[in-house]
Parts: structure tokens; C-alpha cells; sequence
């Protein structure tokens, strides 16, 4: 946070997020208006506004026309923040994504083990039992509910950056629908679903370590399955 | 890349994106101009126009006054694309960030090693040498070469992923000098990263691996030292 070679505006944004600290301003909460603000900070309305439009392109602040300025639930993540979008091969991104997955996931979730709150516990597992009655309903829903899962997992690691990463690399894979409508698969996340609470509940982190990484396994092995057949059909 | 729901210059700017992936237009051509890219896309220039704002402030595109627009060396990735800044309590961010340093660098050099051609091996090596020239007389130079270092190794790995990602996490980390002041901690780092260099030479990526982990535990040890001395000081 040098301030050397920063524009006006880009010191103002700095020093709004120094008054979102120092007031502990939590998502959703919301904003002093302009004219406070550059009360406040000692600074023109215009570079208050210049300031707080850079940060709502940051997705820091969310600007709801008529209501106000709001800490943003995006938690200052950018859109395709890793610039994954530019990625020509979208099969093998997925594939270098999972390798990072299967690295990350299992030690996040010993950590959740190890630190998650009644209230984090609470929470993973009604977004479990979300997935469960989404999986033969509701494709889209279900998918989302699985990036929830996951990134719920990574909060209770207490590990924040972990918070941030866990959803990005989550959001960014492209989906094989095979992976998804397979039977045999949908039973296989159930159980490894509860496998994976069931141990994050006892606060067992070896149990959590072990849930996850054959969760993790298993649906690499699936994208691998998908692309054997694939090649074997390019073949025919 | 759903076009569902978006509107005319995003899907302008997904289409954009398409056209440099047919092009294979690489870090720093030139994209052709406002009038021929609008007829080419069959919009209007002032939709080119806010399109290519968009990608410019994605950073995927760079836009020279009067030389024209052009392929951004940033790869799409956001400027503190995590939302790192808004964390308040750094010294944690740094740990954490070395956390997930700890479990994906041994990896990424073991790839590295299976992986890297010896354009790539040579990149990495005039990196090391030009760290240790830096050691003693640039501490600013030397640690901008120490994320390159570790960032051409990422390349090298040829997991995309990676090399997207590894970058981000060693700009956002915070650095504690006394870690980079301390004469044992230097010649660690010059033996180390010679070690490491030394692996992926001879494509041995156990060696590799290993090799990394003592560099990445060591750095973290060095890490929870200076906090331990900063707790000790607070105490007296």
C-alpha cells in the first residue's frame, strides 16, 4: 500500500479501505455518502466519486443506484481475477485447475477440521444436504451449491487466503457434463460429502485430510475417463 | 462464456477474446484498429470501443495513446485480483499466503522438472544468477527477481493454472525485511535456489521437489522467528 506514484484517486481508494478497517465495516454494510466522505478524507466530491467507482470495478464497493454505496459480498475478488478466460484450451486449464485442487483441498479441509465454529459447521452441512435434494432436480443448482461447499470449507480453515483462492479456482472450471449425470458418480460425492462433514464435525483432521483427497481423486480420475473416451471417439 | 444475459459490449468483449484466440495474437502484438475490429465484428466503433475500455481495465488489452491497442503482458490478471489489500491483518496474510506457497511450490518445481525446456532452464538460471548479483546491493531489485524466479519456474511446470496463480501469490505476500537483511537467511536462499536450479536441469523432480521444500520451510521458519522476536519485544 505505497502511496509513491499513486494518483489522487488511487490514494483516496487506499484510504477508503484504511476507513473500512479502522470502522470494521463488514459486507453489506453501508458507506458514509460523498459528502461525508469527503468531509472526512479532506478531499474534493469528484475525487470521492472517481475513487469509489475504481473500487466498485474492483468489486470492493457495490453502488446501488438510489440507496447508496455498499461493502461488497465479492470480498474485493475481480471478475476471472487469474485472467483463466484468456485460456484457449479450456480442457487442459480444467485439468491444470484440479491439479491445484487436489494439492489445496485436502489440507484445507484437516485445517477446517481442526478450526471450524459450531456456526461454519452448521452451515457446510445444510449446504450438504442442499446438494443432496439438488442432484436429480436441478443440474445448475447443484453446481453452485458444490463451489458454496467447497469455499464454506475453505472459511472454516481460517486460512483467509485460502478463503479467497478455494472459490476463484472452484469458479473456473469448466464443467463435463458426464462428470455430473453419471450415477455412479452422484452416489460417490454423497457419501464422500459426508464422509467429509462427519469428520470436520469430530474435529478430525487426518479423517478430513484422508475424505478429501479421495473425494479429489475420484473426480480426476472421472475428467480423465472423459477424455479417453473422448480421444477413442475421435478415433472412431 | 455463456452469452445468456449479457449485454452488447461484454458480449463484444467475449468476442474479442475469440479473435485473439483465432489469431493466436500473442503478449504484445497489436490488435487491428477501432474501425476494422467494428467492421470485422459486424458492431458499432463506439461498442468496440467500450469493449476494448472493458478489456483494458481486465488487463487484457493495453491501450497506447497513439500506437494503438495491444495484447497486456499482465495475462487478463487483475490488479490484486484476490482482494488481498482488503485484508486487515497482514502479518496473517503472509502466513497464510506461505501456506499455500508451502503445499504448491515443491509440485510446481517437481513439474517444473519433468516439464521445462532448456529455453525455459535458462531463463530460470540468468534469474538466479542475477538474484545473487542483487543480494548485496539491491534488496528491492533482488526481491522482484525472486518472484520472476518463481514465476518462470510456474511456466516452466506447464500447468496453466500455475502459472496464472503463483505470480499473484508471491506479489500479495508482505515482506518482512528482517528476512531478506539477515546474512544466514541470504546464503540459504543463493544455496537453495541453486539446488533447485540444479534439479530441474537434470529433470530429476524428486530432487526438485525436495529441494523446494527446504527452501519453502526454511522461509517459513524464518517467518515465525521474526514473529516470535516481535511478541518477545512487545513484552518487555
Amino acid at each position: 500500500m505505497e502511496n509513491i506514484g499513486k494518483k489522487l484517486p488511487e490514494q483516496v481508494a487506499d484510504s477508503i479501505i484504511n476507513y473500512i478497517h479502522a470502522h470494521e465495516l463488514q459486507i453489506g454494510d453501508r458507506l458514509p455518502n460523498e459528502y461525508e466522505l469527503a468531509k472526512e478524507l479532506a478531499v474534493g466530491r469528484s475525487t470521492i466519486r472517481e475513487a469509489v467507482r475504481s473500487l466498485a470495478s474492483r468489486n470492493v464497493l457495490e453502488v446501488k443506484q438510489g440507496a447508496g454505496t455498499f461493502i461488497s459480498k465479492k470480498k474485493g475478488i475481480a471478475d476471472d481475477p487469474l485472467g483463466f478466460g484468456l485460456v484457449k484450451d479450456t480442457f487442459k486449464l480444467t485439468k491444470d485447475l484440479f491439479e491445484i485442487r487436489y494439492i489445496l483441498e485436502p489440507r484445507v479441509a484437516a485445517l477446517a477440521a481442526a478450526n471450524a465454529t459450531e456456526e461454519e459447521i452448521q452451515a457446510i452441512d445444510h449446504v450438504r444436504i442442499a446438494i443432496e435434494e439438488a442432484m436429480d432436480t436441478d443440474t445448475e443448482r447443484q453446481l453452485n451449491l458444490d463451489v458454496e461447499f467447497h469455499s464454506l470449507i475453505a472459511k472454516a480453515s481460517n486460512n483467509v487466503a485460502m478463503h479467497h483462492l478455494i472459490p476463484v479456482i472452484n469458479e473456473s472450471m469448466f464443467l463435463y457434463s458426464d462428470s455430473y449425470t453419471n450415477q455412479r458418480v452422484k452416489e460417490e460425492t454423497i457419501l464422500l460429502h459426508r464422509e467429509i462433514v462427519a469428520a470436520i464435525k469430530k474435529h478430525d483432521s487426518d479423517a478430513a485430510f484422508d475424505a478429501m483427497t479421495v473425494h479429489m481423486a475420484y473426480n480426476r480420475m472421472n475428467l480423465n475417463h472423459f477424455e479417453q473416451a473422448k480421444t477413442k471417439q475421435s478415433h472412431l
